[in-house]
């Protein structure tokens, strides 16, 4: 089953303590579509500038893409920079260009609108059930967001979230809409709300996913060398959703707890290895031999015996 | 096989947001005890002073815990008054009395000396290595230190742990005593100074275990209430060496990756009960029933299924 995914696609100049990068190709969708194509089919939808010349797009080339839904506008191609300090967890943003992004409506192409599965990436909740509406019949949302949405236009965000099944956010967030210092209680807070699932990401320190009827706990792959942690989140979300379209969405049951778990290893193995390299170096080089062998890896380093 | 804990015995002032409690039982040798006497029988040694009435004592009633080495001296118990703000990982010390702890100087009945699991708690390092020296054939030997160590007795430290088996500290105590911001690298370089385990304390996003073969992550459990995190590393430790000392420590061939795995989930148990009331409230209150089934929860929330 193939994943529609609506988000950015934009230049981010990043600055870490292991070096610098200026204008490097990054944004949700990118990260997003490259994680999750290589589990199953994508359908991008964004927004660039005049100056995204051929040479840009070669990430997306050779890889089960659609880019029908990429626009095309006059101006400049969305644009972030920022930073991290040595603890690589959060990055301090300099500068934020909106340019094209600011008129961003997103239009599903005719073929696009019968996937059943959706990615809406952190973008203004509005226009994330303006894709939705689009969609005839989604079978699988999943929605992320940010602090300025939470914020700014948090009705709209919970509008959102009545349609999502799944949920992906930071920890920062998830107490931040919630109002509550408690992590549980956060989530079960925001349960209430309409995510049938929410996936709580922690950085270095993993993930947490909480439905009604379990709580599961994923760690991070812990890595001798992390370079930039820049579409992380995306990567994860990417391989979360990649493997569900895959393997969990045929069978009319939905998806089960067993299902999600595995997804939510899938999703902290593609951010494990995008946090390897300066954009996207070196989540766009891997086998699916790399992919399932760091899945047994975390196997290893999450495994115990009973007593 | 039974476990010397050296340590303190203190009264703590707690102020937490969901409450206050003022001169209650606490101290490393106390939670430790505590925690590892559900597992094994336990020798402490620590000091009190003549403000220590029977009744203080009472939480070690009625355990398998020996208080032949509980010395008590002419002056005031140890004192430690700290604050925790919504974000409980961290404590804010406001103050802290040493009194008779000034001069303690850790003496071992001789029915102590023949132990041959030792936990050193969070004390001077000199002091550390004067236990040891009066232990005739230590088999594991795990230790604590805290950020003030480092910073004031870094070289007595390092040849403390060139005589420990399995060091456990908090995170931010390992990057600082490494001088390295990525932890792997920071684990991996406090290893080549002697241990041949450490395991480094998260809080509330749990443990990593590093050895020269293996990384074990363990979560800490999500709990709704988290109440007071005083003591929560010291009953971690208790679960951990009460696990050990009571189940892999006879076998000549020494502690398996596998029993190391399953002491740090007990640790992880321990730890949960112990943030759930102040003091050792409830600590001091469970059933193997409880702890066992705990296990079982931290089993659930971590298993997911190979691909």
């Amino acid at each position: 089953m193939s994943i529609l995914v609506v988000g950015s696609v934009a230049f981010d100049s990043v600055k870490t303590p292991f070096g610098e990068a200026k204008e490097i190709l990054g944004g949700s969708a990118t990260y997003f579509s490259v994680s999750s194509s290589y589990f199953t089919d994508v359908r991008l939808v964004a927004v660039v500038g005049e100056d995204f010349g051929d040479g840009h797009g070669r990430v997306f080339d050779g890889r089960r893409i659609d880019l029908a839904g990429l626009q095309r506008r006059p101006g400049k191609t969305f644009r972030w920079r920022g930073e991290y300090g040595f603890d690589l967890n959060e990055a301090r943003t300099l500068e934020t260009q909106l340019n094209v992004f600011q008129d961003f409506s997103p239009e599903l192409p005719d073929n696009y609108r019968d996937c059943e599965c959706v990615f809406l990436a952190n973008i203004d909740p509005d226009l994330q059930r303006r894709v939705l509406d689009q969609v005839r019949k989604p079978k699988l949302v999943a929605c992320d967001t940010m602090n300025y949405w939470i914020g700014n236009k948090l009705d709209s965000l919970k509008k959102t979230l009545e349609r999502v099944d799944l949920f992906i956010i930071n920890e920062a967030e998830a107490r931040e809409l919630a109002k509550e210092a408690n992590l549980v209680k956060a989530a079960n807070k925001i349960l209430s709300w309409g995510p049938k699932t929410l996936i709580v990401k922690r950085g270095e320190y993993g993930s947490l996913m909480f439905s009604d009827s379990t709580v599961f706990s994923a760690p991070a792959y812990p890595l001798e060398s992390v370079f930039d942690p820049t579409g992380a989140g995306d990567s994860f979300a990417g391989g979360v959703m990649g493997y569900l379209a895959a393997n969990h969405l045929s069978c009319s049951s939905g998806i089960s707890d067993s299902g999600l778990r595995q997804a939510i290893i899938f999703g902290s193995v593609m951010a494990s290895f995008n946090v390897e390299a300066f954009s996207l170096n070196r989540l766009s080089q891997l086998s699916y031999n790399d992919i399932a062998n760091r899945y047994k890896e975390f196997k290893k380093l999450t495994h115990f015996e009973d007593v």
